[in-house]
């Protein structure tokens, strides 16, 4: 059994998602962000960084999205979400996740927690403006170079599918229009349909 | 043979070490920032992100560090330099490089580049007084939650030394004396020394 700590309108549902593509045996926990919970002891003693998602395994806890979406794709292996036996397809894999992890979810925390990163207001504003140019470069480059089509990284629907759903999700409140990147919005419109999607989303509502 | 793209003072040092430590058969091209060469329509064409490190392989490119930390894992075994068939230990692996690359890279990146995502000089200037603070809290993390000892995962060296030698290696100029942590410090010490990073650190000189 795992536990599965998440927040909505995080980048944890993507790991959401990926359990329940996976058919995992799960509980799923909510950490209340209002009450600043994610800060709180107890969970401090699960995730010592104060984020979510965090997954609570029989060996311990494992955290960073690009991490538990391999970790779901290796125990479950019967879903099929990750070319495991193919070290370069894998690694592409990875570099997607990673600039996901890395460019895409940290362009757009600049509009809602620029805090993190600078004290000033007329600072949080700046970054507030650069937000959508910064979040439109990186949907272009996805676009057209990193999405395969028509699943994310090709033929096989696999775990980017789903973190590549939740990013493409913020785009709206970044101030951007997913209908500029029609690729990306068509994908986003089939993700919506799956039934592991509406689980999950059901699962955070 | 793999082609290893790499700029000096980059997180690429990190892959280059792990190239040399696989004993990998690659050549290493530099590109030249002061040029911008990252920009240039041949390099783009390998790399359309205009970023190190890249990896041609005969399959394709790779870019990421986790994900070409992993790969040279994956493609040269008998170094054993990741649990590649435990997936909770990979998975704590692959954690600590999305932390690295994520959280530490980006919150060092605040100070050289901040116009990445801000435009006002009063706002880079800022960015730039909160950097040491950031760098602090992270590192205060791996030395106490992440850092296993006496080599990042534990007994075992793995990928994660050389992305956190290099990282460290960016605390002086981020204004935070190593010295604060002397579990890396140490550590820093003990990597500066193997033979593979002096290498590596010679072939980017």
């Amino acid at each position: 059994m795992l536990t599965f700590y998440f927040a909505p309108n995080t980048c944890a549902l993507a790991t959401h998602i990926a359990l329940e593509e996976a058919g995992a045996d799960y509980v799923a926990k909510r950490v209340d962000f209002a009450k600043a919970e994610q800060r709180s002891p107890a969970y401090l003693a699960i995730n010592p960084k104060g984020r979510v998602p965090a997954l609570a395994t029989p060996e311990g806890v494992i955290t960073e999205t690009p991490a538990l979406l391999v970790y779901i794709a290796q125990n479950h292996r019967q879903a099929e979400l990750a070319p495991l036996d193919d070290p370069f397809a894998f690694a592409e894999l990875q570099a997607f996740a990673s600039y996901l992890a890395s460019t895409v979810h940290v362009a757009h925390a600049h509009r809602p927690r620029g805090s993190r990163w600078a004290d000033e207001p007329a600072s949080l504003d700046d970054m507030k403006r650069k937000t959508p140019g910064n979040m439109r470069a990186c949907f272009e480059l996805i676009q057209h170079q990193l999405f395969r089509g028509p699943w994310a990284m090709g033929e096989r629907y696999s775990v980017i599918d789903p973190y590549l759903f939740t990013l493409a999700g913020w785009l709206e409140g970044d101030g951007v229009d997913i209908a500029e990147f029609p690729v990306i919005a068509d994908h986003h419109r089939r993700m919506a349909e799956r039934a592991s999607v509406k689980r999950a989303l059901a699962g955070e509502a």
